[in-house]
């Protein structure tokens, strides 16, 4: 493939080009290791629209995959390469290009860190909400791509609620101005939130509008202690109903607050077997009222326990601790693979004790924590080895579990997204219809097929 | 067309087809009358989802034109005929499925009306904020296709924000079910938030999946009377920019409070050029801290009087009054005709003055009322006489208020869509690149063109 790194060298600048096999061996998948296929041939990163533009005009002339790449931290394969070709690191596009207060709304590039731009509106007493848990390194495209949420969905709701417009460059290299920087629009179809959760599949992203807040200026952090994960779940079901939403509601098992507890301080109870975690924020005397309110509920359900933290350094800790669930997990598990299914919330407590009810047939161990005030549950598949009986297990387990969702009405992705790993369960979800209406919009935007090829469907139609 | 009501007729039942020329007439525009274009050859009120799909698989194999209707009661000629065929009027299928508090969900048909449906989710106490100003008769569905706003989409956000899924037919008979009832999705394309705003070009949508809220407790009217047009817009940019958002934020010219004032009681003040009509809601502490808090924005901006009207029935007066000012401006004019410009919040003051200008210029009657919290801006033009001269003028004025804001960052529609009245303006907001992709798309959904032709684009390539 020298002709490649050769002809890549002549579209951008020549260290924007990778080639050694270290490199490559990098790009070779997210987080999910395990789905590893195929080292691209070459990647580039790109430091301007410009040159996303070259490369992609090019590699549709010549029919080459591209994979467009964030920070690498998904969790479904989505920016796994399976047929080799370019990856597009995304990294060096990383300005913000504006905060605009009298609007607001930010304009940032696709490659912004999402925790560099969360700090830089905070300063500012501004407010982006999606807070996926890998923030301190994923990038705002590959949340836009992912249409990426985390805890603070179940107020704030999700990153596509926030995308006014976005500029992409498509596989011909032509570059559009989808939406903007108005917060209501209605000219022609929404190639904005088409291309969001698209997945790299259509296009590239390279610069976003999105829409911010004016920060909240109180919060308190609330753990409820719950005697099983039926009440907890339960709870959370009661508070939807009564309609105080907390910014964030977390359910977590007893064994997650156990790990949690290496950065809690000072440690949590650990006498629960189920526990929610919320974060309240608004005016100080709403928080404080909602507060009782949810304290109520809790209490009346029958809570072991329910404490507002007040010392802000000490309830940080709880919400570190939380972001760093899944890398704990990995800690005291071979494997973890983490499943992202939504259920309609009042079908949270129904869908909890169907899963631990086959895990326990199954005889694995299975988390259940998420983000379980929007529905978005995240069952893990802890491996306490890695071999072939236990991957068999698993496939088993993650099947009946988006069985399960699907049966309540629920979605097998809230948040990850599709990517490979959950590829052989979209008609489960879509229909057959629907794929192939997909299939359609696809060729729609990439005839030949260019943009991260394996994605989305099983393969073999298109 | 005997042939075409006949098969019609075996399709749907007898008298879900009408071809009487009074009734034809009646279908052969929007509230856009000055659009009427081509009479349909017959009308059909389907009863089901599977009479949606036997009449587009029949139309599909005829190569035979269908245009989904609602209410007809848009602005911009969407659901006017203009190559004939089937006119597909979906009131007859308005059933709320459910309402659920558990998942703060509901489902509906596509031809429920906006009022009833706000009607029913109230008295349970909940909430489902968008609120174009023909809520009485408009439909869900028509809403979702066109991605209708309102005055509450300046707190709240606009139909597509609370749109979860939605059941479709598509032009080959096919229905799918896009999205569903979770409140997170990331699963392939997202063929919902595509349909909606798509104004009947891509398919018919028959049911769909709406996020509720609970029912703010309280609310609290406010009326400013600004000195200048000027003053006003500058308020509402440093309304946003502090982050104490209403839930409406009205500017209104004293010619629209005159011809509102018929409808409330008692008068408002006559002696500004300019107000702005706000509704503010929360818990009563919150609303009274917020009220405190406008009322010392406007003050201290020069405001000439603000005034919190505490009487409910009277508050209630200025909102019905505000939500017929298109019907009361229709008795002072001969003829409006109602601009949707959307522009980043903090360029309404410049919009304002460019736009009052410009008709001074042109010698216009240009009414400047809008839902300008949100940047969605109304120009209308009033019409003395209706006359070629007068239309001439008129359209001149059209394009320069779309060419003002397009060059502040803006958009040439924020709530009404494009349909026919703005498909001269598309390319200028969205280029010829995305246009070609729009085209691609529609390809994509309906190859042979026969879902709502000659709509969104400038005809003659598809």
């Amino acid at each position: 493939m020298r002709g490649l790194q050769k002809d890549l060298a002549e579209l951008v600048s020549r260290d924007s080009v990778k080639t050694d096999p270290e490199d490559l061996f990098a790009y070779q998948s997210d987080a999910t290791h395990y789905f590893a296929k195929r080292k691209p041939d070459a990647v580039v990163l790109p430091a301007s629209t410009e040159e996303v533009a070259a490369v992609l005009s090019y590699a549709n002339k010549n029919q080459i995959p591209v994979t467009p790449r964030g920070a690498g931290s998904g969790l479904s394969g989505g920016c796994t390469p399976v047929k080799g070709g370019i990856v597009l690191d995304m990294k060096r596009m990383n300005k913000i290009r504006e905060i605009n207060r009298g609007n607001m709304t930010a304009t940032v590039d696709a490659g912004v860190v999402l925790g560099d731009f969360h700090k830089t509106v905070e300063s500012q007493g501004l407010f982006y909400p999606p807070d996926p848990q890998s923030m301190t390194v994923c990038t705002i495209g590959g949340n836009v791509a992912t249409r990426a949420g985390g805890p603070r969905g179940v107020k704030y709701g999700t990153t596509p609620h926030y995308v006014l417009g976005v500029e992409a460059v498509l596989p011909d290299g032509y570059v559009i101005q989808a939406g903007g920087k108005c917060v209501k629009q209605s000219v022609g179809y929404d190639i904005t939130h088409l291309l969001a959760g698209s997945e790299g599949t259509l296009g590239v992203i390279t610069k976003a509008h999105l829409r911010i807040m004016p920060l909240p200026p109180f919060h308190r952090t609330a753990l409820v202690t719950c005697k099983s994960i039926e009440n907890a779940a339960e709870m959370i079901a009661e508070i939807i109903a009564a309609g105080t939403v907390p910014a964030m509601l977390e359910l977590l098992m007893g064994i997650s607050v156990h790990v949690m507890n290496s950065m809690i301080s000072p440690p949590a109870p650990t006498d629960g077997e189920a526990y929610l975690l919320m974060d309240i924020d608004g005016s100080e005397s709403q928080v404080r009222e909602d507060a009782e309110t949810l304290k109520a509920i809790c209490n009346d359900m029958g809570a072991m326990e329910v404490r507002v933290i007040e010392d802000e350094k000490e309830a940080a800790t709880y919400w570190k601790a939380r972001a760093s669930l899944y890398p704990l997990a990995l800690t005291m598990a071979k494997k973890v693979v983490a499943e992202d299914v939504t259920v309609p919330r009042d079908k949270v407590p129904v869908f909890v004790r169907e899963v631990q009810a086959m895990a326990g047939r199954l005889g694995l161990l299975v988390g259940l924590s998420g983000h379980a005030g929007d529905g978005n549950m995240h069952p893990s598949i802890l491996y306490g080895e890695v071999n072939e009986e236990q991957e068999k297990l698993a496939r088993k387990a993650i099947a009946q579990i988006v069985k399960t969702g699907l049966a309540l009405g629920g979605t097998i992705s809230g948040e990850h997204g599709i990517g490979l790993h959950k590829s052989e369960y979209l008609e489960w979800d879509l229909g057959g219809a629907q794929i192939e209406l997909m299939k359609r919009v696809k060729k729609a935007f990439d005839p030949n097929g260019i943009m991260n090829p394996g994605k989305l469907w099983l393969q073999g139609g298109e």
